[in-house]
């Protein structure tokens, strides 16, 4: 062996060049927590908010000890917590789909516990709380995992811990393990699940007939959960939207380079446009379509790729033969004629669920129109196969369409180029399809992710020891300086219809049509399609003069004066 | 509009908050040229080494004047040249496939020919060049893509000259625009071109009865274009395996996290495997597939699906039911039976194209089995219908099949999920397929390419002034300084059938299976299958302390001591 050889073998297991460096990385912390050497845990109080949603009677009725304990009220960081207990056993678990920055949550998280006080890392996810599979995570632990992407230190899954069986099971491993809290990192649907957590677990769990406290922390690339100026964004979302921009930036560079070719992006995300409506300001493509948009617009299939074909049409009258179109992962639903059409068919589907698996595969499409509406009976029949194949596919375990699966992008570049040939024959048009998802949850998190992530971390630890449970940790103002603060979950809970029967649920935001991000692409959108105005946001440093970069969304609707983060 | 809606507007059209930044990097030159504040073009000198190929013979009947001329002798820098000319007017154009760096090879011959002489920019490709759409290059052109990804300064386009025609309006571009010399920057047909135009354009273009220099510039993502010592790499190769491994590594973070899927990617590189190579060397996914191995091998399509399946049993026999498996994009033509497949296709395509043509999509696969024999015939029946339909669809301009078309990592995740089957159906199999190509291939160069290609253009640029004619430019020893050298081409050319008839071209370089970055990875290859033993190595860095890698298997292949690669 030579000395390469020997590095080489050095980097398995997580240490390439890279990995090894970026440990190193220096963490800023909120001055609410002294700094990054003399980290202290924060005290809270109430900030004189309230959260509340239409549905906010019946979470009162329905999670009566929670309610009562928040008030609802928002809490902020009130100085050094002088009354730090000791000896208090704490779970941290990962939920639902990884996103960078979730390894430096759980290493704030063992900062602001500090030496007297423990953590174990539940693995994996809800599952590994139901099953009490848990770890004592070590300092040792925490400067391992530090900076790195994903959530493969403990790993996740999307369990639901709703039958009566499953929370018994969870009470058994809060005794076994001796738990005093329990931090959950997920997104909508997994605080919504450590909302309930902490309402059953608000008392009698422990000999003493005290409880378990339970913490949320805002995890989604989608970046579909967000309030205001209260959760600016989730954890996650920069990272992931920085490496989208980044494909998608150089894809652009290439057509201007080949000059022949059109590429129709598809973007995670699920249901909201957040994601690509960030990709797009960060890269000015000449389309990009917003589901909300098509929705609040009321738009057809036919609408949008006409749409999408006069840009094609009027670039090509100006020599340009290229493009790209950036196109949500979640559209089809938000198009009023197919989200009709499928909230039709999950709610057939659930209903005739028995019949509809006894049927083959040939015969799926016409056993399904037969229990529909006679008009979205004629739009199923009228769609090509391969959609119709993708409609009729296996609904996830909220009862949704897995809309992922739908090759949209496909979809698009077929009506296009059939549309085309009705505009003007003569129109060269040739296109690659393209979906950027897995690679962007688990890349290492952005300066604005290991940062925030790591305070996230420290305001959950805060929580813990300040004695809260029913709350999601929060860091606001990350333009100017940072500030811990706290969402109680019953303030943000209310009813959504799912498998047929009311939820509840936290509510996916959406992009909002008048948010100053949304107005900004509609104010450039136009000269996007017209000419190549794109640039290319490159790959996201870790170093240098370029690496502190929030989201431009994030940015333009805080209302921030640049695009530069402030924590600490 | 406030601060930050101005901010966005400036970084319209290539000026993205990375892209200012890129510009303002530092860039090495090889010690030969001075140093950055004080280049100076180079002369150059015979190196005593000799080119040839098992053709040369013909090789020099075809190109009498260039082998007259050159001998087919490497040259190598010998000290600055003070005999630099002035009022030489030099074109320089993209050929193929853009690359990163391509912008940086423009901004160094700018710098090479100085303020005396005249650099012009072809638009777009060879075919600008047969139209004659050139323009003068300034100085503020090359601060403006120095350092930015892409060919869109130039356009690139992938038209062959060869008939009489285009060359003689080749002729009238060089008489029109006054050219003494062209640099074409291509991959191994670009330079092949280069080869057959500096023959042509030897003498008699101008009045006086003198020439065209031509002088070449080794490009390409795939890393097919490289000669031992000579030619350690083409560039382009460094910034695509690292915006491709970025990607794997997250992908590998994530099936870690996730814990339930498999990732088949496949990774672009035409048919040699150097992509391939490299990504796995960098990341250490489970599986890796290297087409060079399964033709010497003679490996079946059957023998590589029970290869994997048997790795997903045996990872499931310990729990892991997760793992990432590399597929080069030119695996079918090398496995013998689909070999023999597709040679008898493309003959028997190009032979019968006229009626193929009239045929209807539906009969196109029985019209085809008729003309085959046997035993393909019977092989293409077996397959898919799918994958039937890609091993018909169009040839590239040079009569391949284009095998990016085929949907190689779809097929083998089929295949393996029916092999699993067969094994023992009780393993949980589910896939995901990734096709990494595009976004690869216009991102900003690493400081590597960077580097690398400022000194080609150098090197080109030297050349010209050193009144060479028929040579491809290269940088040699790249861990110790760097050496600028030149190749003569037509020491570089052998005879290959292509579109059923003989033609020179510069053989592809395929992996060796002797190599040291081949046989690496066969010593770890069973190690990284039986756990996960990867490593993530992370986003490209322009700055800080891990910017400066060399391809790992161009430093394995060159006996390098380290990764860092220096130059200057």
């Amino acid at each position: 062996m030579n000395v390469l050889s020997d590095q080489l073998l050095n980097m398995e297991r997580h240490d390439s060049i890279f990995e090894s460096a970026v440990r190193a990385l220096p963490l800023p912390v909120c001055a609410a927590f002294g700094d990054a050497d003399g980290v202290r845990p924060v005290a809270f109080a109430g900030s004189g908010r309230i959260l509340g949603t239409r549905d906010s009677d019946k979470v009162a009725a329905s999670f009566p000890n929670s309610v009562r304990a928040s008030g609802n009220t928002v809490l902020a960081s009130a100085g050094v917590n002088r009354k730090v207990p000791r000896d208090r056993r704490v779970a941290v678990m990962f939920s639902g789909g990884p996103a960078a920055g979730g390894h430096n949550v759980v290493c704030g998280l063992r900062r602001a516990l500090g030496p007297n006080n423990t953590l174990l890392g539940v693995r994996p996810g809800p599952k590994g709380l139901i099953r009490g599979d848990l770890f004592e995570i070590t300092e040792a632990d925490t400067q391992r995992v530090i900076n790195t992407g994903g959530f493969d230190f403990l790993g996740t899954d999307r369990t639901k811990i709703k039958t009566d069986a499953q929370f018994d099971l969870v009470r058994q491993t809060c005794v076994r393990h001796g738990l005093d809290a329990i931090v959950v990192i997920g997104g909508d649907d997994s605080n919504t699940n450590a909302a309930t957590l902490a309402e059953s677990l608000f008392r009698n769990v422990k000999a003493d007939g005290s409880g378990v406290q339970v913490i949320g922390v805002p995890k989604t690339i989608d970046g579909d959960l967000q309030i205001g100026d209260l959760l600016p964004i989730s954890f996650g979302f920069d990272t992931a939207t920085k490496i989208y921009s980044e494909m998608v930036g150089n894809i652009l560079q290439d057509t201007r380079s080949s000059l022949k070719y059109w590429h129709f992006i598809k973007l995670m995300g699920r249901s909201a446009s957040h994601v690509t409506l960030e990709v797009a300001l960060q890269t000015k493509p000449a389309v990009t379509l917003i589901s909300e948009e098509v929705a609040e617009k009321k738009q057809s299939l036919a609408f949008i790729v006409d749409q999408i074909a006069q840009a094609v049409a009027v670039r090509a009258g100006k020599g340009i033969g290229h493009g790209v179109v950036l196109i949500p992962e979640g559209l089809i639903e938000f198009i009023p004629e197919m989200s009709a059409l499928i909230t039709e068919l999950n709610e057939a589907l659930a209903r005739h669920a028995t019949e509809f698996a006894a049927v083959v595969d040939a015969e799926k499409a016409a056993f399904v129109e037969d229990t529909l509406t006679p008009a979205n009976a004629r739009l199923l029949s009228s769609l090509p196969a391969y959609v119709v194949r993708m409609l009729l596919a296996e609904r996830d375990s909220h009862g949704n369409l897995q809309v992922s699966l739908i090759p949209t992008e496909r979809l698009l570049v077929d009506m296009v180029k059939a549309r085309l040939g009705v505009i003007d024959d003569r129109i060269r048009f040739a296109a690659h399809c393209h979906f950027l998802g897995y690679e962007g949850r688990c890349g290492a998190p952005t300066l604005f992710d290991a940062a925030y992530t790591y305070n996230l971390g420290l305001t959950a630890g805060s929580l813990v020891l300040d004695g809260r449970t029913g709350y999601m940790a929060t860091v606001t103002d990350l333009d100017r300086g940072g500030v811990p603060r706290a969402l109680p979950l019953t303030g943000l809970l209310n009813i959504e219809r799912r498998h047929g029967k009311d939820e509840f649920v936290i509510e996916k935001a959406l992009v909002r049509m008048d948010s100053p991000a949304m107005q900004y692409l509609l104010s450039r959108r136009a000269a996007w399609a017209g000419d190549d105005l794109f640039c290319s946001p490159g790959p996201r440093q870790l170093w240098g003069q370029v690496a502190r970069q929030m989201p431009i969304s994030v940015a333009l609707n805080s209302g921030a004066a640049s695009l530069e983060f402030r924590i600490g």
